[in-house]
């Protein structure tokens, strides 16, 4: 048995190489893998002394050849294909082990000349693969180093490896090309001005039940690079499976949480929050989130920054929800809740820096993609346009509030205080209707001073101050920006009211 | 100059083989292409009197030689790789016109045997194609026959392909290459039982001023292939550009038109319709349509499935609007438009038959992927579950309303009368609260009597039928389900309402 080696990534190549060596197989091998491999005492023939033909143009042609291709493709059950071999001088070549030169690492240096990224666009190493991928039927086509061990083993165990193994990593050779090519085409077309393609690819995490709707089928698929803050990634530590609603809902929580260092916890119903708030710990932040708002959390969604402890688990368990989400579960709160069979427990990853950044959504026929909305300016006391002046707690509560209310639908209003959301008013179709829902809910649990509002685009009019003030709201932040943003200045002055302008608005629909 | 030719599409490959001859070229061809080019009197070389190497394997080996690949690889500017040439008997290859076997077709047919999609993977071609890419600054790379005309006439007028001529044709062929193994890897993995990849590939249409707020950047693409009822290949006939905001509330707008055969107009206004009626022509179901809600049209977006006439455009002009689509404009509705400068006007194809059917939407890390809620039930009056019966006139509203509903954000209620929403209740918590607001509506409007109901869910409790009696409510339509069902049948009946059963909801979020 013959195999061909020639690898850009020389990772465990080395001992891939000895242990074909030791089971009996002939390698062969091109210019660096061939140097490393015979520097380290591995046997090998040279690719040139296969093909009669020497390495020419710089390594650019070396294994385009018939004597290498003729042996990868050559069907080992015709006898046409076995005569033309024969009469030709060509040996079966049974495995390939190819990786490519690193196109994507070359381009994403800073300044990389075109001439450097086109000579890093590898020709022989995809036709190899492809080739013996083709045949996979009897040829072995390995591009991971992962894979190394199971196909010695296999090889080890049967002489050869098993063809379910070998149509898996032809279906991975094929990947790897497309990945591979999309990268150039994707370059290619930046340095000819040809429009923008976009080329994106998803492995399937799994078919759900159904989609919105019952009659709408639907699957889930996740992005190749671990991410935080994703459900696609998390583990499930209890419960039914996701339905299509949960994972839009439970993104949304996701995204809350995201927000927020200090302990937090929000509960969320119909992708917009119903309750949320920080305290000392993950249960003190659970309570007053829940205590924000008791009725709409039935049914719904919680999702903490924080490790589940058995304290939170308890006063969570005599709650309806459908899912709770934490960075950790600790063994007793996992032992509480999972007393709840339908209750889903989801591990979610929550480390900073590699978050997602773009977001796609579809129309008929066309994709819109833009950056998430993922960055929330700090409100500072600098962009107070009030001569009424915030508090230091109220600067606390102006910030919480910012965070939320970016995340509720617009038209957005949220009233806050002491670190937790007392009324949400989502979607409607005027601000001032948003603001009254927010504000009669906090009225109607009680609270009817030292409130913090919100606002997720500016005040058209200055109305909103004028009802804010008589739900007894004393410091408000909006983006601004209205041709009418000086009669809410003045009306809030009026008012004793403190007004921030974050000079950025958060429109979520 | 020398090219090599070899298709699997022979689309204008003749006049093209012929063009290059009669500009002095060689023609080098391989297999079916030399016999199609040598019986139409084209004169050319067989692939195999360049390599010295018969065509072996059932032509799975003929141009995977240093032949050929040393004479699309070799840098023209380097003395070493002209030497190397030159030991070796290899001349230059100049042109690659090369298509690839059809694999898409291939699998597409019914009950393909794995044997032959493998034996339609193409290997020479794309290698070729790859190779000649690579070497864009000296070698020409024609993949499309549309391509043919404009390098011919390149060759014609100055001896050879202009260089950014090639660099375009290069980007274009490493598209190929990489759709082309998409489609081969999503097969295999599929053979293999490997988890499923979703490949996608979108044109750009526009980079977009800004996304759902100014600091996030963002753009539009289009798929591959020319959708009806699709922003992404509409013609503007006026007015600014499209934001991203007004993208997606206008796609909103043309899955409503796409649901009507018969005269209709919708207005939009934030992902809700606000009016909507059919009617003998467009501008009489424009008349209703606004007449529905006269101020939340303001600034709204208007979409119509028939030609606006002069006589709908005069209608539409003294309105404040953002957008208006249609299939079509008469030259004088155009006229009568355009003299507002920022109304965007968009030519939308309407024609059925190929319509988006998949839709994409993503979250932090991952994809959720599911079948567009396009079909709808007709209402029967066999789905009718009261004693009550709907009259003919009210089966067509029961008809409309449901097909209206469906596009209203969940929880749901259309109230119309005579083909036209009288009261639309969008978003609310409960469905009763939606019920409420689209019934007062109605009501304020002077309608209070031989309304129709359409809910895009079930009813809970019977409250809502009770409410809607009050309302003048004298039929219903909903998808049932509810495991109290029949205390609103109960109810109905005494109200003396009918009311039927879809059995299929519509959330939409």
């Amino acid at each position: 048995m013959r195999a061909l080696v020639s690898v850009s990534d020389k990772t465990g190549v080395v001992d891939f190489a000895r242990g074909l060596r030791s089971l009996g197989w002939e390698v062969i091998a091109t210019g660096g893998t061939m140097k490393l491999l015979r520097e380290s005492g591995v046997e090998v023939v040279n690719i040139s002394d296969v093909t009669g033909f020497p390495e020419i143009c710089d390594g650019r042609v070396k294994t385009l050849h018939p004597k290498v291709h003729g042996g990868l493709l050559a069907r080992r059950d015709d006898p046409e294909h076995l005569k033309a071999l024969k009469e030709n001088g060509i040996g079966f070549i049974d495995l390939v082990c190819v990786n490519l030169y690193p196109f994507r690492q070359t381009i994403a240096k800073p300044g990389v000349k075109m001439e450097d990224a086109i000579e890093n666009i590898d020709i022989g190493g995809p036709s190899m693969l492809r080739s013996a991928a083709k045949n996979w039927a009897d040829v072995t086509v390995v591009c991971d180093p992962a894979d190394y061990g199971q196909v010695l083993s296999e090889i080890r165990a049967g002489g050869n490896t098993e063809k379910t193994t070998r149509l898996k990593l032809s279906a991975k050779a094929y990947t790897h090309t497309a990945e591979y090519d999309a990268m150039i085409a994707t370059y290619m077309r930046a340095q000819a001005g040809l429009d923008e393609k976009l080329f994106l690819e998803f492995d399937l995490v799994q078919p759900l039940r159904y989609g919105e709707n019952p009659h709408q089928s639907a699957k889930f698929y996740r992005e190749g690079s671990r991410t935080p803050y994703s459900l696609a990634f998390a583990r499930q530590l209890n419960g039914k499976e996701l339905s299509y609603n949960n994972i839009q809902d439970a993104n949304a929580a996701l995204c809350i949480v995201r927000e927020f260092d200090e302990p937090f916890c929000v509960g969320l119903k119909h992708m917009n929050p119903c309750g949320a708030a920080t305290g000392r710990d993950v249960a003190e932040a659970w309570t007053k989130a829940y205590e924000a708002d008791k009725v709409s959390i039935f049914g719904g969604i919680v999702a903490t920054n924080r490790e589940v402890t058995r304290e939170a688990a308890e006063l969570m368990k005599p709650i309806f929800l459908e899912i709770v989400m934490a960075p950790k579960f600790s063994d007793e709160a996992l032992e509480v809740l999972r007393t709840k069979k339908n209750l889903r427990l989801l591990e979610v990853d929550m480390t900073r820096g590699e978050e997602a950044r773009k977001q796609y959504v579809s129309v008929n026929g066309g994709l819109l993609v833009q950056d998430l909305d993922a960055e929330t300016r700090r409100v500072e006391p600098s962009m107070c346009v009030t001569k009424v002046r915030p508090a230091e707690a109220q600067m606390k509560d102006l910030n919480f509030g910012w965070r939320i209310v970016k995340h509720v639908k617009s038209n957005a209003i949220v009233v806050v205080r002491d670190g937790r959301t007392l009324g949400v008013g989502a979607g409607q179709m005027n601000r001032i209707g948003s603001a009254e829902i927010a504000l009669k809910q906090a009225h109607a649990a009680g609270f009817t001073e030292g409130l913090v509002l919100a606002s997720d685009g500016f005040f058209p009019f200055d109305d909103c101050v004028a009802l804010a003030a008589e739900y007894g709201v004393t410091a408000i932040v909006q983006p601004g920006g209205s041709v009418r943003d000086e009669d809410s200045i003045r009306k809030a002055d009026e008012k004793g009211i403190a007004m921030c302008f974050t000079g950025e608005r958060h429109f979520k629909h």
